[in-house]
Parts: structure tokens; C-alpha cells; sequence
């Protein structure tokens, strides 16, 4: 028996129990992803394996290059039978890390095949998923449709026309729904020119001029309904750190206007500036009832001869230590509560040391306001703590410090149709480490509010949560 | 079978025969509390359950706020009913949180009540709460004696005229010790206003002629006295952080004056006279052979709109994280030490990721002059680690880099009258983790041993560091 | 049974066969240890168990300042017999602590003794100790041959002869590897008299008029040269933080120059030279194929009255926190992979809540250049996690971010001839980690991959990385 069962992950009854009774078969709404709304459109099968795995994940590039393969093998020109053979020796060496999970999980789900990946078994296990890799039910769509997911959320620039969210909106054969995320990064750029350019070409999308902080508000927001028509429901921000300071209204216009010349600020006028705008982006979320989601943390591309060679998300990142965390991230809600423009806000922390230091956060901003349990949410194990580890840290400090029972649960992150096996893997160890509050005595063994536990935070909060 | 039992929160035999044979029934020394000895002396009932559990305890109203519960049924003017209703609907939501437990902990000892409480049975077991909280056994004084309590320590202003410490200690009929520990906040308020506004109280009080650092070193060992004389044998300290500055002497009393004049000083010169204050109580403390408490690393009050409704201590707080603490650490500590001037001292850190600082720190400067093992401590799991995760990291981080054998243990830190369980539940977790080494053949099963630490760490070690 | 048998620290069967077929007997490459080469050339037993285990040993002279023990049975003047008495009754109350395993697993291994030690048997354990430590097997040879060491690495000034190094590698009757590890603490210290005086004895010693920061290159790169002829294929470095601040050329000389002649520089300048030695000492390093090694995070002597009394290494430092580790972790690394001066590098890390930070930041810095798989390694728990918990810390941070398959494994860090039960020590809680993932159905039970895994990281792995 393959070791990809129904007790994978899973170390006692009670929440093996609650895996196939509840969470195995719930729809998937994956409310955060990176997957392209052209590409589902368009709907054209993976070329083969080791484009569909090794095209673009740079989770496997690090794992590869840890492994001492050369680069060529890895994003270099070597054929795509050498990169799987390369990667299939890795896998092999992989135990311990979530790759041998995932990629033994996505071979079991996708293509029934349950065989360890290695070196001894690599050209047959490629040829029998290339095999069906041009079989209709591996067109984007149809996994997706296997994959019962129900929502969609991927991730998208102010700028974008949307059009290929408005065509598969329209498109009455394909009914899950695809729908688009505002993530504004210009508007926090460090590079005034990036900054600039953004708002120049703002200006010319929304045909607002704008001169004044209050334009831009106006345009943003010219944006924000845009979005909204087309089903966007969640925002989504990605700040190195999460730095707070004040600023008066003169001093914000003023800050504004030298940026948008294309002059650099320094790291306070930065600080003043950028919370402005966050404070003003979150009235408008806040207006809409959408979510903010608040990704911190990441320092990227620290390798600069790779970053030339390479470009973005290539592998080079890291998770941060910043100074602060816990009276920033304060101060940071509280001027929006101040203001009236706190919404609901999902805050994802890669250090997994401020778990704590966020989940409390989180718990001075909970209110009735919104109309949903725990508006303010503590999101699941981000990028580096996508791990078993990662997940049951962030867990069990969500449990300690708040109402795990009103958690929104798993999203993919994923830029892969076939991750949504990583749903799979939380609700495995989710699972796992409820039924073994049970099993340790630590809970009572009542049936009604264990799986409504399971089901609400593998579908149900998600649903009620967002306003899709 | 209720899930409160003897196994609850106990995972192997050789603990679950630890808690039965030695931990369960040792009485209590409950050396850090918020009751208050008015509310003892005068010894009257609870109104009702409501009043008791919901009156002002801000860990319930985190997580009802959390369950998305209006603050009419929190703080507001909903009846006792109504809150208690919506309590219970929030407990059967708390599964994984210690609420769950230590409601169900008193539900149990004090109640006789072995029902979970839920949205089904609210009223039901709210009304036997309230018949028997009307019974003379469920007074304050009787709660104390049903609990097996030999001591509390309260916590108290230095201007305080500690007048019902004094009465129940003339008091015959009540044995317990009930005594005042001297926290002296104000002497440490950044606002210079609240700072001046207590040196002129203390001058009068203690009628000496505060002019100069001196007078006030004098006056307040006055103070110190007058609270010795009514069984104080602790202080208590709260630093946000811990900054150690260095000053001479003429610069200390320069910034003295200033401040006590009701003017601001930086941060710099804040930390300068801060740690001059900070050395000078722990001599007075270290001479009368007292144990001073620093509970460091909390933000409280952090928003602003609730903090404006409700005031302090109504669940808006959290840890914090800070820089160079282990250095800053070290420093105070080192300080103290070198002017001969280091107490007993007791350290409780809030934020679990500088546990290993904290008790790698606390190792530099044990000592054989006190005539106690482990002079200097790392208190136990505070606030947000009071769970077990927190106290199980606090007992690791200690057991690795101390002797957890000399551990003085537990305490309730808590204004309710039924937080007794609290120990219950330290020990049972206590148990677990010793119990555990045993059954992984960690350690011998040595019961002389076994049972030394156990009876140690719950009674005897606090019995003997603390000089009652 | 004693409890040091082949369960210990072993909590299941897939763990216990592990080490038991694999782990149990493999050789051990010590690459970083505090042995003397001439305590070994000269080959003199011991004189008693006191001198061998508590004449330098600070870990067991904090755990005795902890339980009370008096200065005098530490350090002082009191008898080898009252010293092993006082060590025997803190031993008996070090439950939890590494002490007690390390203990036990010397009196089994070495002394053949499996009672264990407390106030009740410490003279006839002392006497049986003391006897055996007279015969010929105890010589220091004779330990290292029964631990069964083929190598190693001692810690040693640039400026040493290596004298005792050369007349091991040319005693014939002598077969075990003992090479000198390059440590230049004197070129990062902070006092500028003693980086000068270091400056000009290695001037004399290399004959290389030191005038500029290119002269001081050449000169190191001379010590380096003689180093390697002994044998010397690792470097070690010791700085308290990672601080790294670029510099020109320019800039370079004239910061050397001004410290060369004894004057202060402020933190910034600190920065500047100290990041300039350490790229230029690098890419010494990365030509000759050497290691390098980075132990960062330790503050010393922080108790003022004890460095006094007693000097350094006596028990009285603590790991630190230091602000923004993550970037300038990256940025010295990048800055020696920009100048393609980066060596393989294995980084220490003593604050277990950095390891995610840390062992993302070496993810970033793996390529296929050395030869070896994982040419930047996340070196075992060090100092103060040394201990069940800190290797697990940073096994499971470097399988979740990296390949745990291509670990280097662990050294022993010891002054201590009997010290080598720490590899024994780490081997078991590393097949109880394996061995438990396959219980837990995590991972295939493929014994092939498995005992792969093991006798990599005990022994093969280190045999390839290093160029001994």
C-alpha cells in the first residue's frame, strides 16, 4: 500500500476518523493563489511533466540546487527528461522536507500513481504522466473541476483589465468561479519611479488627474470598484516589514507629490507616506466589505548574482526578523480602527518566532462590526512555514491566543493546477491534531462540535467569511 | 465519565501516578495574585455566576470578542443572563484554547459540575451556579480554605495602608496568610506628572523631605519597611521592555529632579534614571532577604477606541518584541550584582521566543549567598503562556539550561477567587512532562527523585525561596 | 538495565533498529573540537575523575552554581573528593537536564559504570573512576581510539606554531588525523591594541611588512598557506552578531590603517573593515577548498564580579538577539558570492528562534560550484542548544528548508577527552527523528534511503565535504 492513505499524516484514530468523515471530500475555495485567469481561459494541457512541475517552481529549484545539481539542469537548457531525472534524484534525497509530500501526494491524486519517485523509476513514472498529461481531463479546467474547487481568488495588479476574469465569468460551460485579487505593489514601491509610473498611467486608466492625495484616493478607488465589479472581493499587500508611523494631512499631500515626482524619501517620509496609504486603501476595503490580506515578512532575491542571471521568485528569498513587530502591527490597525477603516483583514506572518506576537495583535481588533466571527484573522502557515511544523505552530498559537473554530483555513498560494493537494495536506494535519486533543482527554468526544470544527475551517468560515 | 479526571492533560501512567500520589493534594502557595484583601476581609458571596466569571476577567472577553459577540453582552448592559448565555455559546467554541479547560476545571472542583457547557445547557447550569454560590461555602474565605491555600500575595501600592492585610492578620479566624507584595509602578511612569504626583504623596506619608535621589532612596525604604512589617516579603516590577542605561551619581539626581519637577525626559535620560531606580530598590530589596518579580515584555491598551470606552485591562494587550535583550538583561542584572545589590529574583517573560535568552541570562548569576537553590528563576508561563504550550516551553527552556528540580513553581496571577485550578492544571502538566521522560527511558525510574521534584516544584521549593 | 541502553532517547522500533544497524558503530570525524594537540602528543592519563570532569567544564559548573553549591566546591579550593561530592548531589537533581545524559553515558561508555550517580554512591563511584583512570586505556590516545576518531579538528591562532600538530602527523604509532582549525579572533577584535599587536606579530612571523590592507591579505594568506600544509582544511569565527557594511578600497586601507595604530573606531567603521576581513579571508579560504565556519550569537563574561574573579569560559555567557539578522546574514554572503570569494560555509546558529532565518538564508546561497551537495550548511545545535530539544530545533528547520539527507552531522565542541558520547548522543535522537517519521507513516519505510540518510549524516557526509 502506498504510503499516500488515509492515514497519511495522521498519527491517531479519532482524527482519521474526522479526515474521511468531514474534511476529505469538502470543496475546495481557494481564496489566494497566483494561478492566471488566461491560462484557465485558454484552457491548453500541460506541454509535460517537467514543465508543469519544474517550469516555474522555485520550491523545487531551491531543493535542486541543495542537492548540488547544476544549474543548467534546473533552469538552464538542459532537455526536460534530464531536469526530471535531476529532480527525481533530489526528490529521493527529499525526506523530511513537504516536496516528498507534495509531489507524492499530486502523483497519487492526478496520476493514480503510487510509486516513491527516485532515481531507479524516474523515466517511467515521467513517460506514464506525460502519457496522461494529454488526456482532455488534464486541460486546466478539468483539473480544477476534479480538484472540486469552488472558488478561485488569484492575484492581480490595480492596472489590469480583467478581461480574462470577465470572459470566464461569462463563459456559461465553467462555473467555478475565477475571481480577481487587488494587490498593489507600486503604490509601495521603493523606487519613486516605479511609484511615478504607476500613478501616471492610473491617471490615464481612470481618467482622474491626479495632483493632490486626495486624487489619487479617488482614483484608487475608481480602481477598487472596477475590481469589485468583476467579483474581487480581497485585497492583498506584501510589505517587508509592517512600519507605522503618523502623519497629518498636509504632510501626507506634500509626501505624495515629492514621490510622484520621482524624488526618493527617506526611511521615515517612507514610513509617514506608505501608512497613509495604507490606512486610506483600507477605508476603501473596508467601504466595500472586502478582506485585506497582509502577506510580511519575505526579503527577496539575496542573491544577486542569480537575482542578474535569474530574475524574481527564482528561489532566493528568506523570511525576516524586523524590529518592533508587535507595537508597528498595533499601531498599524489601530489608526485604521481609529479611522473607522479596519476590515476585515486576514495578516499572514512568515517568522514563525511572532506567531504569538501577531495572534495577540489580532485579538485587540476583533469586534461584531463585520457581521463574521474573528474579522481579524491570523492566515495559515505562509511560503516557509508551509510545512507540518509550520502549520501546527501557527495553529496551535491561533488555538492558544483566539477561537480556532472561526479560522478561514488553507488557500494554495500556488501558481500549480495541481496543488490543491496542499488543501488536502492542512485538513490531514489539521485533523490529526484535533483528533488528538480528543485521544489525549484534553477535549470532550462530542461528534457535533468536532466536525463542525473540521468543516467550518476546511469550508464553511471561508464561505461565510468572504463576501464572494 | 467527565474529561476532567485524573488522566486529563496527562499522557502516560508514570505521570498520571505522580499527579495521584504526590501533586494533586499538596496545598497551595499562591505568591502572585490580584485579589484584593478588602474583598477577603469583608468576605461576602458573589452575586452570581455571571458576576464571578465575567465581572472583569478580559482573557473571557478576548475570545467572546473573537465569537463575533456584540460588547453589549461583554462589557455592556446586558443582563447577567444574557452574558453568561453568550459566554457559553463562546465556550463551546474554545475547543483548543485554555478557557475551555479552566472553565470546565472550576465547573468541576467548585461546582460539582461535570456537564460541558454549551448553547444547550446555559441556563441550566448558570442556575446551579448560582443557588450554590449563595451557600457559605462558596464565601471568599471558604473558596480560600476549600482550596488548600497557605498564602496569597497580593499586589500593592507603596502608598498603600495595607489596613485589611492588617485585619486579617489579626484576624483568629482566618489562617491563611494573606500578604501585600510592593509594586511600585508609578516610581517607573514615563508620564513625569504621575512620577511627581507620587514623590509628593510618598514625601507626606512617610514625612520625609524628598530634595535630592537620597531622600527619595530613604523614603522609600521607609515605605519598604512599613510593608515588611505586614509579612511583604516580594515586589513586583512590569518594565515594557528592559533597557539598562548607566549613570553617575550626580547625573541621576540631576534627571531626578527634573523629573520629579513634572519634566520630560528622552528615552535615553528615561533609561539612565529608570536603572538607577531599578538598582536602588533591589538593594533595599536584597537586604531585607526579599524576592523581587519582573514581569517584562507587555504593550497594553492597543486600541485606542476601546481603550477610550472601557480603560485598562479589558483585553486590548499584547507580548512585544524588543531589541538587545539579552544584553540589556544582562547589564541590569550585572549591575546589581556588582554593587551588591542583586536580590532573590524572579523573571517572567512574556514572549516564549526569548525563553532560552532569558534562562541562559538568569544562569550567570545564581549564587550560593542567598542560602536558597536558584536564587535568580524563571518564573513561570505568564498570561499569554499561561497554556500549556507556554508552560511546557517555560519547563523545557529551564530543564535544558537550569535545574528544573529547583523551579518555585506555580502561581495564579489572577483576580478570581476560583483561578485556584490553576495549579490543578500546572501540576497535571508538570506530571505529563516528567512522567514522559520516565516512560521514554529519558530518566530512571527513580521515584525518591520523581517524587522530590514534584513536591518540590508545586510546594516545598516556594516554601523555602520565599521568607513568609 | 541501566537506562543508557540502546532505547535510550529512542522512542520507537524503526528508531532503535536505525541506530542499531547503522548509527551505533560508525567512526567518528570530530571537525570541531577544544582538544590540546599537546595534551594528546604528550599522552598523560588524567589524574582523577574531578580534573578530567570538572576542571574546565562550565556547563557543569552553571548547573552547580544553580543548586546552591558554594564557589569553593567549583572553582575554590576545595578537594577533588568534596568537588566530585558537590557534583554527584547536583547531578541527582539534574532531571531534564543534558548534564544528567551526558553523565551516564560517559560512566557507561568510558568507566563501564551503568549506576547512576547521586549523594548516596559518589565515593564509590569516585574511587571506581579514579582507579580505572590510572590504566593505560585512559591515556588520551587510548580514549580516542576507543571512541573510535579518525579526525580531529582542533581550534588554534593563526600565529601558532602547529608544533604539536606536525609531531602527531609524524608519530607513526599514532594513526588518528589530528588537524589544526584557522581561528583569527584577534583580526575581529573589538580593542584596537590587541588587533595591532596581533598585526605586528604576524608581521614578524611572516616577515610581511604590513603597510596597507594588501600586505595584511598577503600575510594572512601565508598563515593560511602554513596551516594547510599541517593539514588545517577549516576555519572557525566567533563574531557576536552578522554585521555586514560594504566599503570601497579606499575606505578599506585607511580604516586598517587607523586601527593598525591602535585608535578606536566607531561601530559603523567597525562594521566596514570587520565585513572586509572577512570577504578577504573568505575567498582565501574558497581558493585552498576550506570550510569555513561561522559561531555567532554568543555574549561573554556578562557577569562582571565572576570575569573578575575568574576569566573567561567559566560559565557565565548567554546567546544573544541581534536586530535584522536575516538581511545582513544575506548581505555578507552575498557580498562573498558577488566577489566569488564564498566557501563552503557552515553556520552556527545559538538563538534557536533565528533557525528558520538562518537556514533560509543558506537555501539561498547552494549551487552546484564546490563539488559537494549543500556546500552551505546549517551546522548542528551549538553550546546552549546541545541539548534533545536544539538538535531537533534545527533538524526539523534544516528538513523543512533544505535536505537534511546532505547534513554534515555533529561535533563535539568539548575541551573533554570523554566528550565523544555526544556524537553517540546525537546519532540516537537522530534515528528517533527518522525512525519516527516512518512510524508516523510519513515517509516510505525504504531501507536503502533510510540507512542512507543515517550513515550520511553521521559520518559519510562530513568524509565528502571536508578535504581532510
Amino acid at each position: 500500500m502506498s504510503f499516500i492513505n488515509d492515514r497519511f499524516m495522521i498519527g491517531n484514530e479519532r482524527g482519521v476518523k474526522l479526515y474521511q468523515d468531514y474534511a476529505k471530500d469538502l470543496p475546495v475555495i481557494d481564496y489566494h493563489c497566483h494561478l492566471d485567469a488566461k491560462e484557465i481561459f485558454e484552457n491548453q494541457n500541460a506541454a509535460n511533466i517537467s514543465q508543469l512541475w519544474l517550469g516555474g517552481d522555485h520550491y523545487k529549484w531551491r531543493a535542486m540546487r541543495a542537492n548540488g545539481i547544476d544549474e543548467k539542469f534546473i533552469t538552464g537548457d538542459a532537455s526536460p527528461e534530464e531536469k526530471f531525472a535531476a529532480w527525481a534524484e533530489t526528490v529521493e534525497s527529499s525526506f523530511g522536507n513537504p516536496l516528498y509530500h507534495w509531489t507524492h501526494l499530486e502523483l497519487n491524486k492526478y496520476f493514480s500513481c503510487d510509486e516513491p519517485l527516485g532515481s531507479h523509476n524516474w523515466r517511467e513514472i515521467m513517460e506514464h504522466c506525460n502519457r496522461l498529461l494529454q488526456q482532455p481531463d488534464f486541460a486546466p479546467r478539468e483539473l480544477i473541476k476534479r480538484s472540486n474547487v469552488e472558488v478561485i481568488c488569484t492575484t492581480d495588479s490595480p492596472l489590469d483589465s480583467l478581461r480574462y476574469h470577465q470572459l470566464l465569468r461569462d463563459d456559461a460551460s465553467f462555473n467555478v468561479k475565477v475571481l480577481p485579487t487587488f494587490r498593489p505593489d507600486d503604490v509601495f514601491a521603493e523606487d519613486a519611479l516605479v511609484f511615478s509610473a504607476f500613478i501616471t498611467r492610473l491617471a490615464e486608466i481612470t481618467q482622474v488627474d491626479i495632483a493632490s492625495f486626495n486624487d489619487f484616493t479617488a482614483a484608487m478607488g475608481n480602481r477598487i470598484d472596477y475590481f469589485h465589479e468583476t467579483g474581487c472581493r480581497i485585497s492583498d499587500h506584501g510589505p517587508v516589514e509592517i512600519r507605522y508611523q503618523a502623519a497629518n494631512e498636509e504632510d501626507i499631500n506634500r509626501l505624495f507629490n515629492r514621490k510622484r515626482k520621482g524624488e526618493a524619501l527617506n526611511p521615515q517620509e517612507t514610513a509617514r507616506l506608505e501608512s497613509a496609504i495604507f490606512v486610506m486603501l483600507a477605508r476603501h476595503y473596508k467601504q466595500r466589505k472586502w478582506a485585506m490580506q497582509i502577506h510580511f515578512g519575505a526579503i527577496r532575491n539575496n542573491n544577486t548574482r542569480m537575482y542578474r542571471a535569474l530574475g524574481v521568485n527564482t528561489g532566493f528569498d528568506s523570511l525576516t526578523d524586523q524590529n518592533h513587530l508587535a507595537a508597528n502591527l498595533n499601531r498599524l490597525l489601530d489608526a485604521m480602527a481609529q479611522a473607522d477603516a479596519l476590515p476585515k483583514t486576514i495578516l499572514y506572518n512568515l517568522n514563525a518566532s511572532y506567531n504569538d506576537v501577531v495572534a495577540t495583535t489580532i485579538a485587540n481588533f476583533q469586534s461584531a462590526e463585520h457581521g463574521v466571527k474573528s474579522p481579524i484573522q491570523f492566515g495559515s502557515g505562509w511560503w516557509f512555514n508551509d510545512t507540518r511544523r509550520g502549520m501546527e505552530n501557527q495553529l496551535n498559537s491561533l488555538a492558544d491566543q483566539g477561537l480556532l473554530m472561526n479560522f478561514v483555513g488553507m488557500l494554495t498560494d500556488s501558481r500549480s493546477l495541481v496543488s490543491y493537494t496542499r488543501h488536502d495536506y492542512f485538513r490531514r494535519i489539521l485533523c490529526n491534531l484535533i483528533g488528538g486533543w480528543v485521544e489525549k482527554g484534553e477535549v470532550p468526544d462530542n461528534n457535533d462540535i468536532l466536525s463542525r470544527m473540521i468543516v467550518n475551517i476546511c469550508h464553511d468560515n471561508a464561505r461565510n467569511y468572504f463576501d464572494f
